[in-house]
């Protein structure tokens, strides 16, 4: 392989110094605002008192913020980030020559920390202003385990509790994601347990079931809101998630400025929308300012379609109907995925900030089966040396078929994906592939609109 | 936390440019030479001839040569370097902090890629001289797997095939090392296998067996042999894999050479040799030539003690016997150390250049038991952020324990070790940790006198 354009590194690293100290939100610069989290007893916008028996002040401010296009960063997050950040935009060489595509793809690489993956940018930060409010602890669920992962590390590191209500069945299949969270000092409890209210009644009344991402929400909100000190926080889906997350963005487009690059095409998976709100906010922002023209799309798993095939409605945001309502591409609380790999994509439902820009015609969706998912993780673990989160994966495949479409038609375009993170904990899935055992489920349409059905916003 | 030192950065990298592109071959700096690999039949040195029936041949010029201080990268592999190096030289703030020391305490991360280690730099370079001499494959042996991984990666990219032998009890124990083999394209086969005349052997003589490193290496030597277009390959001990790990010491001293700084105390973890070699070269050479004074410490598990108990003699290499025999500090290549957790550094014996490093006094040596090996690498984890692997975190406790010195006699000393790599694929060992039940196993003096009886040169 020979470099085809020297001036460009394989890695662009900005320095220390370089890295954000202001957050982008997004939301300033959409003239028609994501629609606000209601109270499922009134139906009523939830109120700024209302969200902080639950959240953390600070970051109710950040949820509420519809205006500021700016936040600051405080110097005490961006120390912890300049552990990890800024993380490196990487030209895939390698992978361009082997699709001997003239496309240039490059990819934001959010996998280098222990945590694996870019949650931590927003679990230092919601950690952080736990500690700073005085609490002693918060409380979160997780299902693949990323998310808790992070917010272990991000609280040891405040010394701040953490208790994580993980999937009864990722807790048990998954031990080794278990046994990062409580080598960083977390207390994971399986999901439902017999700590909660809720936990109690789910157990009697399925016993044996091995748990879901709502219900495993639906505890941990209830422990932070009995609990004296805690609150609960969340990994994705929320407007302040979104919000830390732009520091993806903010470092990438910062790193194609050195270089003077704009890209053509923006690719993200998109499960609850973390990732893809972070990296592609600034991009977003100047489209809605009118000022550039992007390509930008989000990819999930077929699977689990909420983009493609959901409803753009108000509906539960777990399945033990406690927490606010949101107004989001949904399939449905009652929403059950098929046993696909990518756990960080089987959301029901979308962020409320992705699905508005969605419905504006800022990006566009599409889906894929996991098995090609995976043909593409595996071509690129093969030449760029990493191996790819399933979820990442997905952006991949959108990309690699991007590339070939270039090639087709003889266009440079220049290619930017996320890769949010690495593929250590999800061998099990890699195996099946490897063994030609993986199989792909796509839902009928009978199923998603036996499960759209109990979402308030389209039952009326 | 605050900085203390704002004119260092958290990490200090290098640009692409700035890689070296010559390795240093600390040998040309020794007075006293590292002994010759002897033929087990004649006890003859092993000459070009012999070693290229089993290694590839610019492999084996590198091997011999004991003159030249810098030997050229190929821009290939220097390519393929780009896709991850240079690596960083983190600042341990947060760890300094913690200890409330006054030292100043670096580390050069190897672990950022997907083989997790810092064995991939070796990797790649004996896989490019494979392709270059137009043979088939390689193969190779593998127990904790990291090499393995390495190996499988590098030749995926070099379109090479990849015979790997995987201690069968890692095979069934660590079956998503074995995935992620499998997954950039190579075989694993368990070992003891029937594929081979001394697996035959040893499978018939010791039914059920569940293999050891040493007949993992005499099967994978058998099969490069017997096949047409095969060599074989190693991932420490060899002069030739030091000369390629010296990157890792040449980027650190290229790093502190940006701030100036010159490192009191440097660290490595010792298994064959491989990583400590690489980092130190340099400063070892610098040491060699009388231009300056560090302190250089090499650290094992007490429970494979080659430094610290065993004996500088020639012995075997492999249990099988089939290999050159090499003058080490051994401990017999019959013993076989505890289940210590850091598979990396169970080898019984030495690589010659520590080995004569040692003997000269240019080197200290300690050991560590591995329940306080942990605690170290716990608390790393939590206030760093990295996982550590179980082998680096031996580093991590001898540079903890030198830094709290440091706090006892008000000494601002500079330390620096090598993080080698990351612990994902070793969470059961961190799970028996975390449930305190993890133990500690020292062998007697018996036990390694018994071993060591074996060693042609201990017997004599």
């Amino acid at each position: 392989m020979t470099l085809k354009n020297n001036e460009i590194p394989y890695k662009i690293y900005l320095e220390e110094d370089e890295m954000p100290d202001k957050y982008y939100n997004v939301r300033a610069d959409m003239k028609k605002k994501p629609a606000p989290l209601l109270n499922p007893g009134t139906m009523e916008p939830m109120t700024k008192e209302e969200l902080s028996a639950v959240f953390c002040s600070e970051l109710v401010d950040q949820e509420l913020n519809d205006d500021d296009p700016y936040i600051e960063i405080p110097e005490e997050i961006r120390q912890f980030y300049r552990m990890y950040r800024p993380s490196p935009l990487v030209r895939a060489y390698c992978l361009e020559e082997q699709l001997q595509s003239p496309a240039k793809i490059y990819y934001k690489f959010e996998g280098n920390n222990t945590s694996g993956s870019h949650k931590l940018n927003s679990a230092i930060t919601q950690a952080y202003y736990a500690k700073k409010q005085g609490l002693k602890g918060i409380t979160t669920e997780t299902g693949a385990g990323q998310w808790g992962t992070a917010l272990s590390m991000a609280c040891a590191y405040f010394g701040l509790d953490c208790k994580v209500y993980m999937v009864k069945v990722s807790y048990e299949q998954k031990p080794f994601r278990r046994e990062v969270m409580r080598t960083y000092g977390a207390t994971v409890t399986p999901s439902p347990s017999m700590e909660t209210e809720i936990g109690r009644k789910i157990n009697l009344e399925h016993p044996g079931t091995t748990g879901s991402l709502g219900c495993a929400i639906s505890e941990a909100v209830e422990k932070a809101v009995t609990s004296e000190g805690y609150r609960y926080v969340l990994g994705s889906v929320l407007n302040q998630v979104l919000l830390h997350q732009s520091i993806i963005g903010l470092e990438t487009r910062k790193a194609f400025d050195k270089y003077g690059i704009d890209p053509d095409i923006i690719i993200g998976c998109a499960g609850g929308g973390s990732n893809l709100g972070g990296l592609i906010s600034p991009f977003a922002g100047e489209k809605l300012r009118g000022e550039k023209d992007y390509r930008i799309i989000a990819v999930e798993p077929k699977s689990c379609p909420s983009l493609t095939r959901g409803k753009y409605v108000y509906d539960f945001c777990d399945t033990g109907k406690v927490c606010p309502l949101a107004k989001m591409y949904t399939l449905g609380s009652q929403f059950i995925p098929s046993s696909n790999h990518a756990g960080g994509l089987r959301y029901h439902g979308m962020s409320p900030i992705i699905s508005e820009l969605y419905d504006q015609g800022i990006i566009e969706a599409r889906a894929y089966e996991q098995t090609e998912v995976f043909e593409a993780a595996v071509r690129f673990a093969r030449c760029e040396g990493i191996l790819p989160a399933p979820e990442s994966s997905h952006a991949i495949k959108a990309a690699v078929d991007e590339a070939l479409k270039c090639r087709e038609k003889g266009e440079e375009k220049t290619i930017v994906f996320g890769l949010t993170g690495t593929g250590y904990f999800d061998l099990k899935a890699y195996e099946q592939f490897n063994d030609g055992t993986m199989t792909d489920y796509v839902p009928t349409d009978e199923e998603i609109e036996a499960s759209l059905a109990n979402a308030p916003g389209y039952a009326k």
